[in-house]
């Protein structure tokens, strides 16, 4: 079971000018054989299935762990995707099809992401590896975020786009983390040992200038627990130190903050979320009334102007 | 972002006798068109693409907060068939190929459920529908509803698996609230009135017996707050009465407890988690020892018989 | 079983100035999730499935009757698509690569359609729903139709090619008399109220300048018969007034006369109907001058300038 | 366009002990790589995409109109397999999962034919085969007949339920017919001789027991005409003497009258068409006469006892 | 390119019961993720889109030798699912569906191996990952051998049939040098130690019965270079010891010689080759002798009684 | 079994300028349905399944031996991809996304050829057809590469590119002998006369000016023999004259020598071979003399500067 927390795993830039072409490469990385949905299904599926977890707990909870913050990460590449396609929904100004690279962002998705890939194909359950086998399946799992890093590399070259160079950013030092936490877990496991194949692909983590400012904060080095209270034994195998900077991993005890997204404007040329919107933000004003709710939307998102978020915060305090 | 508990979302019986037939059909209600993943993904994709989201706020964090429930949904059939699975990959025992549907539960799953629906085939990203028009999502996701109760309905008549009909009765109570959330945001939104169209299929929940100690706790009336502080304007949406009994819908400001889970047996004869799994036993009891935690696993399990799970509560409080 | 008529449902342009971007798009309509493939195939599996159909045969005469009206919207497609690609196939000037959102409209369809949506994926049959449950079927196919309108709108917005506004405009005016039939018939066997869910998407058909003449000749009001003599009970559940204009609706007892197709030109750089098409056209009319045939075509184009069309009439009467 | 006619191709049996396993073989028929859906769908869309139709007229001709009649083969294949399935749906008695191919057909489908092979994949449009080029496009034609015919032989083989042998004697016939007529397509446009691949597979269809009075009754020589005045041009390449038994081809200038269907039982055990399926007869009943329509359904199916057929014939004369 | 050799790899046993069940498990060793067609395409494309070769060219030469090396699996595979299906296809002894898997063995295949795996799913592209990296395709190739492994293993006590166990027996012992392959290359390239990963899944080949005979003539320690005259240069990364055993690692500088395999008989009741198999014979009979070729076939099979291959051996010498 | 020949079928150019859309087009040859896996697989996988082959050892020899011959046109069009790709991987250059039309090229192939068609979609096993019946078979194959030699003519007008034209033009000269071939052999065994089908489609080869310098080496004549010893039997199908010119076909006793590849240099951006490819050289040069083995690179290239390709030879004479 989850909670789910209303906050984005990182700070996003608002939307600027829109880039459809752009957006469908940042696809790869949702719903690419690498790309998130992949990370988060992989691991979710593993945790699910994982057999005798008592015996082997400290695999189980880095495994469930990590499962859990890859939700963030879908979460957070689909944000990146509708801050690009922002602008490309707007009322009798769709955009020229012979400037896409899928034609499904606008059609199917309403200027949103699609749980598809770069060339437009949908993800599919075939990029699940769960067998069972503890070795077996963090030797994938170190693999899957060696192919994602790999990826991410090349979106952040590719795109330009202040949205995604956020996101890869970003991604590039958590799933960095991963990708450690797999190949030590391993070598907790077997005693093979992994490090040398730090960093691969074979560029420094913090050549990437968008890498940097999370690098500075350590973020390189942690796991946190994204659980109130379980998944206590991941520091049984996230342990040692850093294989190219030689500093200490660390287990963190808490899940990150987190920030607010921003709320993406509609774009009624797709009727996201209307044709006309101010008709439903009218409904839910009566609703929320009739309900005995706050006068005023009691979300928090980062282009919040009206000092709601205290009020929120007071409210749910 | 998302925290994750080690619970599920109801109580399953211990392995019994194995059921691969039985399980292969339960893949229908996790990877089939109409299966959790296919509702998890749709109002997970619905809630990251959302637009506009303060100005429809109450719909918005129905349709978040109900993806959040899925999740749990999705590690309750995994749980099912894993249970259905256990005693399926014993070691020089593996089943019969004459006896399967679906081979790949034990060669590539490991004894273990398959991101797949009933034919085998992979879940795939076409079964997300999220077009970012708000009535239109919202007719979907009843629809999708629906066709689930459909499902369910027909895997508990084919299936009497304890594990299935434990997971069968309980999706069907939880699945028709959300079938009715959605059918009440409709009829917030626009007027229409879609009361009449329950039960659908048109056989009561009330007449599965292992539905009624589900709906005698009044969970057919609830929608959970699956989120430490947000989504606060569900019962914006969420309201009225059920078509069916006229009792009072309700909306509960916590998530359920959860229960524990059973720690499903190794199965050697497909290496989960080992040929060997006693060894990794003793790695792990070292490496949780060299990191300074618990000599016993924190974990809490359905078959704890060593009081561990009194020990672990302590530890977290 | 049918019989078929070789015009088309409604009057297309001649083809203009190739627009394949435009056709990858308009590809959407016919082998998309929501395209004429899946309303053709969705209704006409469930006309084959149907059980007791004598007992709902009203239902039944719905349900069959629009199948056979979508075989000419797949038609239409096809033919809107066909018109953008001519120009596309000519001999040694094949499209620039760059220039192209599918390819293979060029090179497997020979400049024409494919059973494909506009990311060049293939139509599947995942895409059907045919469960037999009666209420369940009429909901999904209401879903349908509305996903299919939001389609349409889109793709009108986005592709400007006449061939593209005129297929449109007369599928958005026909889709929308089946999205209001289904929704007739549930409330017809439920009692449930949908007609407040009209227009979904919430933009009425009487803005699109395309759609207007159709209206006017009250084309959303009528239910066709499409067969010589079956399917006399759809007035039992296609009646009462359009929940927009409150005009009556109607079942009209023939088919459409229907128009001719214009005879698109051979594309030889495609080699489509072949390299050197003078030589089957002679071919041909000698094997129709073998055959005792008449000396000229007998089929009827829009593009004829020959008399050929009233010589047939008389010789067909 | 299209008119339908509420009459399946040939007479069929009526439901007999149910065949699950054998109606998942059957499906290869329907929608494997060389079923109907693919001779459907392959002359359909080749049809549409026919470009210089006019100067290739015979040849139109003869494909739009085959296209015509697969539509009476998808319907059949359904029909064989809907009363192979007929049994399988009861209240209280749903399938044994071990017994069962294809579990779709009753989660999915409501013991009903799928748009899937004998595997459970679903057909897609990447078995079309529409070049444009009309050598190519005959000689695919021939080649996905003789493909058909094999399959057939085979599923004749292995299926021997009644409805599977009525389907099949019927198929091999026709099938034969229009591989045939492909092949002399062929031979009349470029002067190649096939004759001497027939029959192909090699073994001739008058050793099917079940071919012989569709063979006596000619129906191996006939292209019927299943238009009401169109594809006047068929003569012109369907022509000469049969390759095996030296009688004369024939175009018959009208579309066979039909059989009518079974009216298949409710199988309420899986909602189909409902739970409760008297309660849709009454409503039924009370439109109809709401609507001024006859007392009694219309419809004419192979299992009437009332009379009504003749009600009905005199209704539409 | 390649030259091709009429032997299989190891000796295969004749057929003898038919096991389709079984059959339908070992594709998975054909087509499924980790079966042979996998490793077969991953290394084949690696090698081919390997860039700056000249550079890198040991593991060019490993690459590309393995890739030549599987060719040869998939050829296995194929034939031991070909000889457990001889006996599905007689004349008039067609299986019943019932104890079918994949039905498609005897429908499209022919009783005969298909590209699909053990879920009747096709391979597809998507399962090679050629990413041009030398050390994640290194990495990747490890863990494709590894999943391979497991693969191998439950096949292996899944299906007991002599021609599954002659396969897997060899296979295990083949995949365990090329997993290992792909570790020494990757610890060359970057010192990293991976031999504490072997055995992966964690069960000793020596186990295996089957691989017994394999094992004692040292097949887990060569690596044969599979050309006349190409990639010298193996040895630079294949070398030390092998991580079980602590055997020195050898690259033989020849391809193995193989094996005759046996020439499965007709099945006549799928019409392979032919209803009529004996005319075919006859057939070749005379084109050989008008083509002056040799009296008798000169192919060399393993159920040769005639002394053909001596005969062979004189003729090609 | 096969043995491996360093060496590609016919003489490329070496890299210019990239392009991108160019290469997308081209994927259509390597991953279509009429693409060289389809072929390469096809005839692999009919030989591997061929049952009583050597009562049918002519056909069988024939069969097996183009198979051989198409794994080095899977290789050209690799080849020839990556050329055309060779410059869109540079450090710091990567493509704009509105360049492309696939940008897994980029991301998931690392600047390489994918197992993709033209639009983006991996190449899957239903492309194959085996049946075992061996005139369907034939007839088949024939079709497919007539279906094969469409796609060639298309994209040799669409893609000027100087590696896509050396491409087109060798394989259009190579495919049309084995259309040749399987139309022989369809004659041979069943005494139909396919000549008249020739050239399909119907434009001669002789027209593509970068056909001629093979035809003039009389390459459109020859079926190689690709095995040291085997596959003797071919000359009894592959028989008689071309049917355009008249002149005699030949089997030829030898597989043809190739050609160097240009060894195509790193992408440096995309990390092929390594984002530092010179450290590779470095490891290379010294396991090389580790081993005991030459100083310098023994592959042989195109771009060799060094005289080590007589060095080379003189390695292995």
């Amino acid at each position: 079971m989850i909670l789910r927390i209303d906050r984005i795993a990182t700070e996003m830039p608002p939307p600027s000018s829109p880039d459809p072409a752009g957006a469908a490469v940042v696809q790869e990385l949702l719903g690419g054989k690498f790309g998130e949905m992949s990370t988060f299904m992989n691991y979710t599926f593993q945790s699910f299935n994982f057999r005798a977890r008592q015996e082997a707990r400290p695999f189980f909870d880095l495994v469930s762990n990590i499962a859990a913050e890859e939700f963030g990460h879908i979460e957070l590449v689909a944000t990146a995707i509708n801050t690009m396609l922002t602008g490309t929904g707007e009322k009798g100004d769709l955009p020229d099809p012979a400037t896409l690279l899928n034609p499904q962002h606008i059609i199917a998705g309403g200027a949103a992401a699609l749980v598809q890939d770069s060339n437009g194909k949908p993800w599919n359950g075939d990029f699940v590896t769960s067998t069972g086998d503890l070795v077996e399946d963090l030797t994938h799992n170190f693999f899957l975020e060696t192919g994602a890093r790999n990826n991410k590399l090349k979106v952040y070259e590719m795109v330009d786009h202040p949205a995604a160079r956020a996101l890869t950013g970003y991604l590039l030092v958590r799933g960095g983390v991963h990708q450690l936490a797999y190949a030590r877990a391993i070598e907790n496991l077997t005693g093979a040992d992994l490090m040398k194949l730090f960093p691969s692909p074979r560029i420094p983590t913090d050549k990437i200038p968008e890498c940097r400012p999370h690098l500075e904060r350590g973020e390189h080095l942690k796991i946190y627990r994204f659980s109130p209270g379980d998944y206590l034994e991941i520091a049984a195998v996230f342990n040692g130190v850093h294989p190219e900077t030689g500093e200490q991993l660390e287990v963190v005890d808490d899940a990150p903050e987190g920030f607010p997204a921003f709320d993406l404007p509609a774009q009624e040329g797709v009727f996201a979320p209307d044709y006309a919107p101010e008709e439903i933000a009218e409904i839910a004003r009566r609703l929320r009334e009739a309900a005995g709710l706050s006068d005023e939307p009691t979300g928090v998102v980062a282009n919040d102007t009206s000092g709601v978020m205290s009020k929120v915060k007071d409210a749910v305090s």
